[in-house]
């Protein structure tokens, strides 16, 4: 798979790093691709990266991810021109300042927002429900951390499910990408108990079945 | 202990049933407390249950469990007279029709309305965020549901903590009272996933550490 990451920072850098190992093609899209932090990053992450524009990194990836700071996400789709029909993995949260809640903007999640920024693509919410260090390592003992997903193309989906699994969760079909504003709420139930509420970072939660 | 219901449904009788079962006193509040299905629930809950008033449940609990349906629960706690000083535990979900969302009128949780609507309850949110069948059984092979709560009174959360725990949960501390937003949204994602979204009711979230 070819992957381009707009965003290069925590959690894209890990993602991005982690797809690389797994033998993925992956783009790092940078405005500064020969910045001396994106380059450690790319060696890092080895033979399977490479630091490009995120033009280019949206031009050359089947699968695009966003994982850009939410005031900045509009701005970074609109910037790389054309998405439509490429897999667009949201990752991204609107958060509002002091994590105080979400902007879901006219009655709209974040992912119904970035959908309208990214006309014709195929956008699968995703990856944005735990820290970047669950993200590096989903393995909890002998337990996978589930990974929510949604999203209205079933094909991209399996696609984004495939990608979870790859780096060492366990995906969940959360079903249409109306749905994301129940796992961007839950992103943020994350983030208060680790960062809030002194549950600390290292905490994920499995999604059991009998 | 002695806990009083209000709401004696589905979550309402499953939980009491439970508690009498592990030895607390429980009374089932009810406006017709001779009806033949309260008399059913108090006979399979055993001896140390018992079915009264909703007023007396309240006046003999030390602990009021609230799981009215959204659109009864005003009325139920304005009704029982003076709630001031007990602990309430608040399982009720600010469900907008057709599961499409919740309803954080004037922009405050379930758990802050019910809160002003029982002044000086020391309350704590908890057992909102699964379905009745997994209060019923919290065990998923080897590993025990996480029951998430929050609340303003150390104390009570101490007591509901241990309430959850007695029933074969395992008790997330998720921060004071605004938190409960959060639980509300989480709550809401369980419903999703088990009856829209094709997951089933036999799930729960454990939340893991390391």
């Amino acid at each position: 798979m070819k992957i381009g990451i707009l965003g290069a920072g925590n959690v894209g850098g890990t993602l991005g790093s982690a797809w690389a190992r797994a033998g993925h093609d992956v783009c790092f899209g940078s405005r500064q691709p020969n910045d001396a932090r994106i380059a450690d990053l790319v060696k890092s992450a080895g033979a399977r990266a490479s630091a490009v524009t995120p033009s280019d990194a949206v031009a050359r990836g089947d699968v695009v991810l966003i994982a850009t700071p939410w005031d900045a996400t509009r701005q970074a789709l609109t910037d790389v021109g054309r998405l439509s029909g490429k897999i667009l993995l949201d990752a991204t949260n609107p958060l509002q300042g002091g994590l105080a809640g979400l902007d879901f903007a006219g009655g709209r999640s974040g992912a119904e927002q970035v959908a309208a920024w990214a006309p014709g693509a195929r956008v699968v919410k995703i990856f944005n429900t735990v820290g970047f260090n669950v993200m590096a390592n989903p393995r909890f003992g002998a337990e996978r951390a589930s990974m929510l997903y949604c999203g209205d193309d079933g094909d991209a989906k399996k696609i984004a499910a495939e990608l979870a699994a790859a780096i060492g969760f366990d995906p969940v079909d959360a079903g249409p990408l109306a749905e994301a504003r129940w796992l961007e709420s839950f992103a943020l139930l994350w983030i208060r108990l680790a960062v809030v509420n002194g549950q600390g970072r290292e905490i994920a939660f499995r999604l059991m079945k009998r």
